[in-house]
């Protein structure tokens, strides 16, 4: 059986470097906001390329702090509305409503999955105060067009990068290229922890603050409480193995691309659609999906073939009982996407037999 | 230098052990809701006495989400309020004003530290939903007296035991005494994590299930969303640490016991009121704290002459600039605890030179 993703393997990779830094971190007693956070910090902010870095507890905590720090300095209230990709992992959408914002949905292009900016400006109301964009499988979802819409309208630009460690756009990489970036290094990630663990991307320096401090109670000098805040820091732990796991990112991000190569030059079964080649250059693949109209059909071939898919996501944000609000919305190309979406196994552990065996398999798939 | 509290002596004393079951979840590459995780919660939930434990993020996680849970299941709502003690580490009062709730402050006694029962009644109102008492510095805020007062006027108790892990009253544990109780395992506490842990006890099973959906993003099952949660969820290495530690956790308690009991038989400056006896069968000494009405004066004494302490907490919440609201607020013994309390060291690491050393130093201050 080809598993989707054994993250033993992952670890295996580096697993002495990785054993060590996380017995050094054990003996040396001290568990947070410590050096290894701190160093952390600063080489995510050098690698992603912002002034400031901040670890929090997950990605999900990531892009709720970056949404309540705007609350905390006057940015946005209460009510106010921040236009979100409809195609996208229900995190997202979560960070808006978890603050009393309203997350306006904006449907994706079926050719990149991404959201679609020509759609972005019609959704902007006097009450819209940021655009989220959600670099989603790995592929940038940025856009000069978005960038120049957020500028001209006074919008602040969020980037969602849980899914694109290491992904670039011109000479930057993504989560630098808006106001603030969330990032999740949840395991299964392009840059994935030992457990949960996230950050915030900015150059803002006061948005940096904000969100360190309400990251810590809402405390920014030990015992004094200058605003309610949570408890959302990254583990000393989780710090140290993300500082090993990052110097292997690019090489790692570039033996997906050239998986995602041999897929894309080798797979040609009309029956399915897949990413565009122009996408590969800069995409980290951290999903490569594979569109097909029979994809329970698909599935289900592949699993008795022996390799495990899973889908990303079955359900859109939107028929989430969740946000039964939504229900009435009509987001065509967005439920299309969840009912054809399946995701292959792509991931630096794949070896070429087992690459050639997905090739054959979605060749022959009938 | 005696330090206030040093965690590399407390992971020391079981370093190979915990350094091989970290080790061991490292390699096994199952980071997140696994094993360990189902192995801790069932082996917690038995040491507590409860029929549930659902690991989480932290401690104020914990108590942020039981009151969630309490609004999602439709026990309280928007604007009603929750009695909390005055005295306490801000993160119990901070769960209930992130939920939209309401804190209603109770002074304590200046005997016991804690929320004095007697003034709990007449802190009622209409729209009063549940009692959070806090086990503060390891001893036991309950009383019968209270359970009693909360049956007979339809309001949850709440136990925040972030500072008592393994402090009992009769024949159960504190976090097994009421409907629901949050727990810490910040690294610094008796059992304490090696980065941040938390967890929710209780035999209410809708509410276990609900705090678990609500700390999973809202999704109780894959891809299936029914409530906007949030992630909140407890690392595999950090469950595996607490598993170890919690072997040794009631050995532990009563090393902090007899070094508790000795400052009390020995120190007997006037100058000083330290904890009442009866106190100390059943806790479990999280903090020792020294009430002085020269307390800063005696803290720069104990630094000058090589002891390092702790003042918990220097402001009280009312008077944090987070809870600006409450600073009209005339809560006298609350302050005077504030303005005396001194925290001086005592843990299991402790030897018997420092324990005579402290006290020496305390009888012999002017
Ligand atoms: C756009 C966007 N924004 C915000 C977020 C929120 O970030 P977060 O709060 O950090 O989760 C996400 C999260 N995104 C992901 C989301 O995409 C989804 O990812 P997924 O591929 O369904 O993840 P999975 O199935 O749990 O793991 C993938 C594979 O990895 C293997 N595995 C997994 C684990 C946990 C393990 O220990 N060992 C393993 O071997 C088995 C699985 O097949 O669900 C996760 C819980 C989220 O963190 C996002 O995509
Ligand atoms: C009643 C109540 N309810 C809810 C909560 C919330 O729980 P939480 O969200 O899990 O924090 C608390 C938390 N309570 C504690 C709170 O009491 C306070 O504890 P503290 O004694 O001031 O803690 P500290 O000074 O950070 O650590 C104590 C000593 O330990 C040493 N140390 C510390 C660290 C972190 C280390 O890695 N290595 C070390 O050697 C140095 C310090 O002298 O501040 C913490 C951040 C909270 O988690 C509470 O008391």
């Amino acid at each position: 059986m080809i598993k989707y993703l054994e993250l033993s393997k992952v670890t295996a990779m580096h697993a002495d470097e990785i054993r060590s830094a996380v017995a050094r971190v054990v003996d040396s007693g001290w568990y947070l906001q410590g050096e290894q956070t701190r160093l952390f910090e600063q080489e995510y902010a050098d690698y992603i390329g912002t002034r400031y870095c901040v670890g929090c507890g997950n990605g999900l905590d990531a892009l709720t702090l970056i949404l309540r720090a705007y609350k905390e300095m006057g940015v946005m209230n209460d009510g106010d509305e921040v236009i979100v990709p409809a195609n996208t992992y229900i995190a997202s959408i979560l960070s808006v409503t978890e603050n009393g914002l309203k997350p306006v949905l904006v449907e994706p292009r079926l050719d990149t999955l991404q959201v679609d900016d020509r759609l972005i400006e019609q959704a902007i109301t006097p009450r819209t105060k940021a655009v989220m964009i959600v670099h989603l499988y790995g592929r940038c979802a940025y856009t000069e067009y978005i960038y120049d819409l957020c500028r001209r309208r006074g919008l602040r630009l969020i980037e969602d990068n849980a899914q694109a460690h290491g992904c670039t756009f011109g000479s930057k990489r993504t989560g630098s290229l808006g106001d603030a970036a969330g990032h999740s290094f949840y395991p299964g990630k392009n840059l994935g922890a030992l457990g949960d663990a996230g950050a915030v991307t900015t150059d803002d320096d006061e948005l940096a603050k904000t969100v360190r401090t309400l990251g810590n109670y809402g405390s920014a000098r030990k015992y004094v409480f200058c605003m309610k805040g949570r408890n959302s820091r990254i583990d000393e732990i989780q710090a140290a193995v993300l500082r090993i796991k990052m110097k292997y990112l690019d090489a790692e991000n570039n033996i997906r691309r050239s998986i995602a190569e041999r897929y894309i030059a080798n797979v040609s079964n009309p029956l399915l659609l897949l990413p565009s080649v122009e996408y590969c250059a800069a995409s980290v693949h951290h999903i490569f999906p594979v569109l097909c109209t029979r994809r329970d059909e698909l599935q289900t071939y592949l699993y008795n073939n022996g390799v495990q898919t899973v889908i990303h996501y079955p359900i859109p944000p939107h028929r989430q009982l969740c946000y039964a609000g939504f229900a009435g919305l009509n987001l065509p190309i967005t439920e299309r996407i969840h009912h054809e979406e399946l995701s292959i196994p792509l991931n630096q552990t794949l070896d070429d037999y087992e690459v050639d065996t997905i090739i054959q398999l979605l060749n022959d798939f009938k």
